[in-house]
């Protein structure tokens, strides 16, 4: 029988969002490959793989948490000192001429995976505002490049 | 005698950005008044003058650092543990429908305060993309309403 009381919405939402299927997660236990560029205990780093400018990454919690909200001090405090360093590396790796640095949290900020994650964006002078040219660039060889790069720096 | 050599642009661009004429400077040294809603010995956070959505305010560090590339790591991790308690007060106070995290780094990502800062952007569902709505909502007494309720969450 299934449960009718009031807790069925929570419960429901908790299986949507669950850390089985979490792509980051998958990640984050390499059963899904990606380009990472920097790990530690407690945060890895990798580009995405719809970059709004060339270079851009993002940093995630290993722990499954779904946002900002659930984010233990200890974990939040070692994600800001990843996104400083990565932030560093990233402008000398690649010359930037500046960072955005942006989380969303929930869907009406526009967060679409379920699993704490941090855009790190560079800017260049002539990107002409980068939200206007989403999935602009998507070149597997030129991201492992610019993966190596940023490696390199940190 | 000016000195004509090659350091004048570096000098230049120190003495723009200098501690003496910042603004968030003088907020912490409450020599400019703000709606602060929450501070400890590393961080401060006040409403944003010019929201872009209902809520919207601002985390900066005590001390003088133009943006993330120049943030020690003590200061990082004081700066997100403050961003994560803010962004939860926030949200319960508000009723907001989710929060965008948002740290711009240099001219080419839209930084204009010489000041590190992070904004804490409440969404709601009806808002329509807040990069949209720009100035929108500029109220003293309703600012200074909300960031009471913030503050009571806190």
């Amino acid at each position: 029988m299934k449960n009718d009381n009031h807790n069925n919405e929570k419960t429901n939402t908790k299986n949507i969002h669950e850390e089985e299927n979490c792509i980051f997660c998958k990640i984050i236990k390499k059963e899904i490959s990606a380009e990472i560029v920097y790990e530690d205990d407690y945060t890895i780093s990798f580009m995405d793989i719809y970059p709004n400018t060339r270079g851009h990454l993002l940093v995630i919690p290993k722990i499954h948490i779904e946002n900002i909200y659930g984010l233990d001090h200890e974990t939040a405090a070692r994600l800001m000192i990843s996104i400083q360093k990565i932030s560093v590396a990233t402008k000398n790796a690649l010359d930037a001429d500046g960072i955005n640095i942006l989380m969303n949290n929930e869907e009406a900020a526009g967060q679409i995976i379920w699993h704490a994650h941090i855009h790190i964006i560079p800017r260049y002078k002539d990107d002409e505002g980068y939200y206007h040219k989403k999935h602009i660039y998507h070149d597997n060889d030129e991201i492992k490049n610019i993966a190596k790069d940023i490696q390199k720096e940190i």
